[in-house]
């Protein structure tokens, strides 16, 4: 038994100076034994069902990574777990309203179990989030703050992104204020978290947020652009989902700037138009019309603007430049250029 | 201006060793003239909608009451708003799981929106309770775990409700097990809250609590008794909508001890044969084998057992009897005996 206990010690004490394969392992493998309640099973089962169908588990890389910045203990685990419970609660309702039926390859909770089971185990999943976070006393209200405000900004992110498919005015300026919302919070708050909890200063605290923030705006425009400008081999998905399913993506908005008069016709003709098909085709259409209005050159300089702002957040942040390394290359890696 | 504050400073002293009446009023006009957020609307407009559909405010008022044994002024009424949202939270979520079409009178939230904005403004209701509690720094920690706890509780009592409708081997204890979780708690929690707001000693919070608890569970038998043997002009709603539901509540359970052997084979092939269908007749003969069972009595009895194990509790409260004039008068008006 002491032999045992020593040897895990030994591995949990090894975390210092995290490169990100460590921590993602580090994550992976504590998750891969933590116990979920187990009664009502109608209840739990989803919810180690969507928890075990993997992913790259960055935003609980992210918070770990930020903690790391300050102290080099495990004590942050169950807040890096918190996050990726209310990150996968939130893909669990979504693919409700999505109607999507494959995530991560396999059947969605709502498939594989049946739709009451989805919304009452995404229900449960977020208030064990919130629990997670007691065993945090003394920074409890200080990260309660953020995890909720950040929790209602992903709901609206979530809202604006689905009343977006019902307008036909959406400007650039709301579809990166939906992004920001729906998706870069929650990567600025899993940051600011992994500092809170690390002792640091409100400054660090808030320009890691900011690094996080933009980083996540960053990483959906090259999402955008990857979705229709990508390798299929190289993302393992299908290269035009977004204009299959005439998501007004920035590329589409910003086209809608950059293409002559009976061009723009053409295209608003295709996404407005609930009649007209999209077959392979008409994506290709689409996709020839983003060509030539050269919407690629004008995403990828915004997303370096987005990367750039990112990296001077974390470039202020008040600690040993080397310690920040882990960060650094978690976002170069996030934003691989090989688009 | 002066004046005003005044006038308004005398309302809000006023609520000293409340009524009843009092207590809700005060309550509802606050939340009437509550600001929700306002943007996007799409997400907020049926939180709006839910909270303004009524109901009698019971969470709240209890969570009130409690908190004015031991002090008297307003600051409670966030706390008491968080319980409610919650509690609208649940009701409109269950709403979708059990396709319900009307709630006091009014189309359901994904009748009159649609179900992607009940699913995602139910979500941000449960987090806005959370946020709701964040005005109370120095009891927050208390409060949340107590918050927390039964909300989660309140899904595992929901998720045991829709299995039991599969099963066909539910137990009484099984039953009140449900109930306790799907509705009982949560009036515990209210009391205790209160209470932990008010500075009570963590023995007079654990008595509330329990009141609650006792108190819930004969609410919970009394409304399964007026659902079948109360009168439709009293309870304005149709009688035996359980029935009708093939819900099996105590009456059932406890009928299928009671009868004799081919009475019980016969209710059993009604609530467990999908084919059958249960129309007025069904009903009337599903009601008379009850009748012919007593489970009337059993009933009664079992809701007067924790109708006076929560008095016992309230009792052991260490204020003065006086002050928890209110909170019996509330009970009893809960556990009218008029059925």
């Amino acid at each position: 038994m002491v032999i045992i206990q020593v040897w895990i010690s030994f591995e949990i004490d090894s975390i210092e100076m995290q490169t990100i394969q460590k921590l993602q392992d580090y994550f992976r493998d504590k998750l891969s034994t933590y116990d979920y309640p187990e009664q009502p099973a109608a209840l739990y089962e989803p919810v180690r069902y969507i928890m075990g169908l993997g992913g790259k588990r960055i935003r609980p890389v992210l918070l770990l990574a930020a903690y790391d910045l300050y102290k080099s203990d495990t004590s942050a685990f169950k807040a890096a777990l918190a996050i990726e419970v209310f990150h996968n609660f939130t893909l669990l309702h979504d693919d409700i309203m999505d109607e999507a039926d494959i995530r991560r390859g396999k059947p969605t909770v709502h498939v594989h179990y049946d739709q009451n089971k989805a919304i009452l185990s995404g229900d449960v999943m977020m208030i064990y989030a919130y629990q997670l976070l007691e065993s945090y006393p003394k920074e409890f209200l200080s990260l309660m703050k953020t995890f909720s405000q950040t929790a209602r900004e992903v709901c609206e992110g979530q809202s604006m992104d689905m009343e977006a498919e019902q307008r036909d005015d959406a400007s650039i300026s709301d579809y990166l204020n939906m992004i920001e919302l729906k998706t870069s919070v929650l990567l600025a708050a899993a940051l600011k978290m992994g500092a809170t909890l690390g002792g640091a200063s409100a400054a660090d605290q808030k320009h890691l947020y900011e690094f996080g923030r933009n980083l996540g705006i960053a990483f959906q425009i090259q999402d955008d652009l990857l979705d229709t400008f990508g390798t299929a081999e190289l993302l393992g998905k299908k290269i035009g989902g977004d204009i299959e399913q005439k998501k007004k993506t920035y590329l589409y908005l910003k086209a809608l700037e950059l293409l002559g008069e009976l061009q723009i016709a053409r295209l608003k003709e295709i996404f407005l138009d609930s009649k007209i098909e999209m077959d392979q085709s008409r994506i290709d259409e689409v996709k020839d019309l983003f060509t030539k209005s050269h919407v690629k050159v004008h995403a990828e300089e915004l997303k370096l603007v987005y990367q750039q702002l990112a990296l001077s957040h974390l470039a202020a942040v008040s600690v040993n430049d080397e310690k920040k390394t882990t960060l650094r290359r978690l976002a170069e890696s996030l934003l691989n250029r090989k688009v």
